[in-house]
């Protein structure tokens, strides 16, 4: 009789751990912490009027059909909204090119599925999304990180990535400093990622949340063919319904469906239907501006928060959309050894570090804007800024 | 310009492959086809009201939880729930060895992921549920077959086994002839994998849909720190709400729950809190019965069905639960070869052949009696007899 565990873990487990920002959340999650780590939509926005009245008439409509199996592809009508939607974008598809997913993660799960053997090189921004890395670790690529400058990744930086099996991009509100990736460097990505045939994936789930003039289109648009896009009704809705998108050329569609078919057989049809029913008659319209004016609000009360309180030694951009701040801190401190102390004394946020895949940059904090109400920002600030004077007296610095 | 594809698969991506369930319930989704084929619940046993209620309190009671990001691990009082549940099936667990997952598909992807490497051998039961060789594929397993007689797979067969990385098992009525594994069979089993160190993935969707008696208890009871239990909601309340779970030992809890947080983030919280609140004060124990006896009936009817119209030639079990009849055909037939014609007539199933991972069985069928009423299933099996014996005739059978 052997008592010892008798399971025998694959290689690629190796590559899974827990995320760091799941981890910071739930150090976060305890009374009198405010956390600006999570990227969680306010939960003021949520439009649970809306929503009750959808339920509603889904299950006095068409019940059974909400409960039952379903297609994997996704509810027809509402790929058909999505490639309608797009299309308003420059993103020209038909319904056959979307594919629902349980949430843009699973698109990126799907996608390093298909594309990413053990040792293939993927290429990504820096930062980048630390749930895309997590996503495509299992598959156990090595990654290069494309230098950018405050329009983008940098042009040059494609050339070493052209044997990667794709570039992983987040176009809107997530780059140096909350940044978006500028209209002619978009043209110049995509013109060259064809010459090189690097295909992209571009995941845009902030794209909708602009608070001054909308990004520019989608790289999609200008590389159709080699460009698999990512969407998500999480920040423009609810994410705890777990709802994206995947749109993907023809030559990759059907192997992404499959894997999709292999991992969850389709995403909760009663989901699907229930935000079809909320959306399809211009709901959002109404509702999107509603968010942008509440986030843009939030985040003019991070920046006049930041500017009252945090060292002169900081710095930041002031992003044009989106839900975070990434706030530069001086170069010796390690704002991953600093979080304990922050958390301590009651605010959380995430350390950069996670967004950097080649570890460059550790004197870095994304801060949300949107999570907490104003007046709990500016508390939280206050705290962070007081953490961060004690963390610059050498003596607490050395020994953290 | 390169106007070629440039997207570049992975290895795996030669194994996803679609399901020739769903191709075949593609095929049967026309007007005039009785399809005997998917694994569709009746939605007659759908508890629509039950569910209407429930969502109207969790939306009036916790919307902004029920629509915010959550745990990966799942809704703490619904873990809580299945943890009680499983103890009375005499599985003691608590709440932090259950995993809930986007339908019991995920769960199991997720042990594929963590568990299978490419050339690992992966033990399976002959017929096995076809959706896990497809949940299991991407990751490149090869499969051995364990032999098997009416009581179940043979212990003996183990031996073969001993280096897969497990024993995947559908322990209730979906084994040959939609039987179960009995109960000396359980524990001989379970006795011999823990010698062996055979970690064993028990996968239970129909456990509770028994007419007669309930099955024995799960294998799972039987050597806990060897085997990952897997549970559904899709055959006791709705499938389209995709929950289930995983219960697994604390050895590799944590990777599948990292491998989950990659995969999707989590489950949708709305859904989890609406079956929570549908089922937290006995609701199943009123509803599921009602399904049980729906099913008794249905399988009566296609009993019936398949005496009054089978030729002599094809053999069956009566199942003493779950969903499915498995018909036997003449060595000759091939029911795979033979679907076309059946469809063309108006009736559909699906060919056996796709259960066996080693392709050893042909002339095998499996006939839903769940999705369609108790008059289309004499209907349907009329046809299907008729089809039968038109194979029959040497001409039709050397021609297909």
């Amino acid at each position: 009789m052997n008592t010892s565990t008798p399971f025998h873990f694959a290689q690629r487990a190796a590559r899974i751990k827990p995320s760091i920002i799941r981890e910071i959340l739930n150090l976060a999650d305890r009374p009198g912490v405010i956390s600006l780590a999570g990227g969680l939509p306010s939960p003021n926005s949520f439009p649970v009027q809306a929503m009750r009245d959808a339920t509603e008439r889904v299950l006095r409509d068409a019940p059974q059909q909400a409960l039952q199996y379903a297609s994997t592809e996704g509810f027809g009508p509402l790929r058909e909204w999505v490639a309608a939607d797009l299309g308003t974008q420059g993103i020209q598809v038909d319904a056959s090119k979307v594919l629902i997913t349980t949430g843009s993660q699973q698109g990126l799960d799907l996608v390093g599925k298909v594309l990413i053997d053990p040792g293939s090189q993927v290429a990504v921004e820096a930062p980048t999304y630390v749930g895309a890395l997590q996503a495509f670790n299992p598959y156990e690529p090595t990654y290069l990180s494309v230098a950018g400058d405050d329009e983008g990744p940098l042009v040059a930086g494609l050339e070493a990535a052209r044997h990667a099996r794709f570039l992983y991009m987040v176009p809107n509100f997530q780059n140096r400093g909350g940044r978006s990736i500028s209209d002619t460097r978009r043209d110049e990505l995509a013109a060259r990622a064809q010459q090189l045939n690097l295909p992209l994936v571009e995941d845009n789930p902030y794209g909708d949340l602009w608070f001054d003039e909308p990004p520019p289109r989608p790289i999609a648009a200008r590389w159709q063919d080699g460009t698999v896009y990512l969407g998500s009704f999480s920040k423009i809705l609810a994410p705890g319904l777990r709802l994206g998108y995947v749109v993907a050329p023809t030559s990759i569609m059907p192997k992404l469906v499959q894997a999709k078919q292999a991992a969850d057989l389709h995403t909760p049809i009663f989901n699907q239907r229930l935000v079809h029913e909320v959306i399809r008659n211009g709901f959002l319209d109404e509702h999107v501006p509603t968010i942008r004016s509440l986030y843009k609000a939030q985040r003019d009360a991070m920046l006049a928060a930041l500017q009252r309180h945090m060292p002169a030694s900081c710095r930041w951009t002031v992003p044009g959309g989106g839900m975070f701040f990434w706030v530069e801190l001086p170069p010796g401190i390690d704002a991953l050894a600093m979080l304990p102390q922050a958390v301590e004394q009651g605010v959380a946020y995430v350390p950069g570090g996670a967004f950097f895949a080649d570890n460059s940059m550790r004197n870095v904090m994304r801060l949300s804007f949107v999570t907490v109400p104003a007046e709990q920002i500016d508390q939280g600030i206050a705290t962070l800024a007081r953490v961060l004077r004690e963390a610059q007296d050498p003596s607490i610095r050395l020994a953290a």
